[in-house]
């Protein structure tokens, strides 16, 4: 049983990027751009009313405020400052999560911010903490999961913290050997044979194990696969891979 | 009996304009700027965590996404935009309100989606479908009152659409004789005295009675006096305000 | 003879919109976005070299400081603010004009601004101030002429203000008996016929002839003609236009 | 003989910060912020002006693009993106010196920026191309200086790219014994005392040396000396500063 996650909503007014309908029909979980790296509200609005009508999971994709840069350029934003704008993304796709008949079900950091929190303790506390507040507006018996790569600051700082960890891998990322991902600037960090994608999400789901980009295997705690869906042919294989997935007798569901 | 209401938080990042601690202390309703004309994240928290701490009732000023311009600029934006972002940034705000112990208490727009919404039907009804949005997010028993002027477009669809209306008055902004505010570009508009902005709130509160600017009488069933605090004068004269109420023997509380 | 022009750059960041190499070879006046609506630094760069190495004129398409809206929303501008950003905008574009080799042709506003510029006249006589700033900064002997709708208060108002003007006509769409433009909100609006373009386009190089909405003859003095490129389709029509004029006879040259 | 300079135009819409006036009656330089951290159009064109009048220098303040964090936060920008984000400041600016019969005489990085490109050779050098895309802009015999911290990576690739290079100092700020300033995070960072930072600027001046925060003496070839004016406190500091230099028989000079 695995989680099919994608990121969503992600183009800005007249700009178009993800092919939300597409992708709707392959994930089980939704990350949603609330704003600070891509996604205006009626976009926000819309993509949520989609996924609610068709139960896939509502999750916040919380970025760097940086838009001219996609969130991909990390940034030494001081803690207090990005607890409060993890916290501020979160409770803005709360209300159409919310109008929609969903609520926000898990929060998910963006590009270079994930990448950020998955070495750095004092941004992942703030992650962790703007998770926080946006879980104690919700009242009591609403936790709020992050989720995140296995090993990293970020999921040890939001167990610590008493929030639910959900950890997640990449079928079209290539990993380091110690589980840590390519990064996108360096070649081959971005696996575009569908093929292979497909065999390599199988593998995840099946042994619970990945191959490294030096041919070593990878242990993976993964509940939840990330796929790609920011091109025509990325929304493609998303659905490929679900379908795959279901051949093979594994069960696609949101995590619980 | 009389509410009290000032525009808070409207500085953004390392620029600051309100003397939040100040009015906090004068007024018994926060209008909290939502980042779209002003307001960053960390200044929205901070300044619920006070009101909520001082009992001051916390409400969402939305406005156009205009920081530039301070939301001072009418935009023709599409009614389903208008919609989606009044509701992200109560959304926004909500957060914010909870996390401290509080909540949105009510909507009130800012400068001029304030002034538009006077007139325009279309963009009136588009603030008031963002602010059933945000109250259909808070979920059953939790309706989100709508502040403005009496007489105005967007009361009336508030109205029209459920919602629980407030009426509002200026003790230090000019009035036309139909019950419109003389505009700001306009030589007066603004009263700088403090005898006279005391003085017409006193009337206000007590015969409900407000002077227009050729100095007919204009009846106000105004629950709730808007008091400026953007300039340390403006400040000051927010706390001589409630002093005078006070002492005149009016009750200053939040609207029920 | 007439000059071809196209709006250019219009992605930003992540996202892109206009087949900016494919225009290049088919229009002689290439409407660069400036930042405002579109157009981030690193495009308006290398949309300025290819346009340098290819001959294509360059203009800059200065607009409303409104990217979530793409500049397409009206916005009530004081004058001083907006004359300050048309120059702010033509003096960014002008480095990397002239790094190229090349140099900032002329000034055309983009969609909204443009549009209220047909009627406004304060906001024409600011965009043309802001045009005079631009071109003063470029020193005497080097005038910036202003490409816009014939007939429009912004074309009177450059030329009151000595400046040179370029009317403009689109074979793509619709116009009213009157010679305005039929607003994108309504139907029929934009022509997506190639042939219907192909043939309105060949009827205005040879008679200076356009036709309205209703069936009626407009004169037109356009010395240059606007095609869309932000599809892939539009992109493909603009080539097509050039060949056919091409066929037909006519020079196709940007303006003097 | 030194030249004194100040960040001046901070200020962004609504919001205020620096004292203008002041400033540009005590400096002989004016670091003008262009739109990425502060400084917005009009206030551009208007500081250009009074600078133009006064014969106060005007350098170009360019920043990261961050108006939330005014320019504070490193940022992991690629070089390609940063150059022209440089660039394209600098030409806004052009526009309003040139236009005031004045030009941008120098670039001096804001800043998270000015930090990072003391020790980070890749932004250093993208900075650098930026700068030279804006003097290519120019036109040949038009060199444009890069005013910095000497020993930086900065001053180093400007100079190694034949650009002319100004060292500056800090009267009002700790210096650590390699010369670099203690971060603004760190106690002590800014010093306040009035007394103590006119001592400085007078011994910088007569002896070029610097005092390190361990008590140690460092030798400066500053020609420039920084003052800070965005506080009233600084404003009237910087005027002293002015004050005391001319008593002591310095020539307060913009560099040549």
């Amino acid at each position: 049983m695995i989680d099919l996650n994608a990121d969503l909503g992600e183009g800005f007014g007249r700009w178009h990027l993800t092919d939300d309908e597409a992708l709707l029909a392959s994930v089980t979980s939704a990350n949603v751009a609330c704003g600070y790296h891509a996604g205006d509200p009626a976009t926000m609005r819309r993509v949520c009313e989609l996924a609610a009508e068709r139960g896939v999971r509502i999750g916040a994709q919380v970025s760097y405020r940086d838009l001219a840069g996609f969130g991909r350029r990390a940034m030494d934003v001081p803690a207090a400052e990005l607890a409060a704008e993890v916290a501020y993304q979160v409770g803005a796709l709360e209300v159409f999560a919310r109008a929609a008949g969903s609520a926000v079900a898990y929060v998910k950091p963006h590009g270079a911010l994930y990448n950020r929190a998955v070495h750095d303790a004092e941004q992942a506390a703030a992650v962790v903490e703007g998770v926080r507040l946006a879980e104690a507006a919700r009242g009591p018996g609403s936790p709020l999961p992050v989720l995140g790569l296995p090993g990293s600051r970020l999921l040890a700082a939001a167990a610590e913290a008493g929030l639910p960890t959900v950890a997640e891998a990449f079928a079209d990322r290539a990993y380091r050997p110690d589980g840590t991902l390519v990064p996108r600037t360096e070649p081959g960090a971005v696996l575009h044979d569908p093929e292979q994608v497909i065999e390599r999400a199988l593998r995840l789901a099946g042994d619970g194990e990945l191959v490294a980009a030096d041919g070593g295997r990878l242990r993976s705690a993964a509940r939840s696969l990330c796929v790609h869906g920011d091109t025509p042919a990325a929304a493609r294989l998303a659905r490929r891979v679900r379908e795959e997935l279901a051949a093979a007798g594994v069960t696609v569901r949101a995590f619980a």
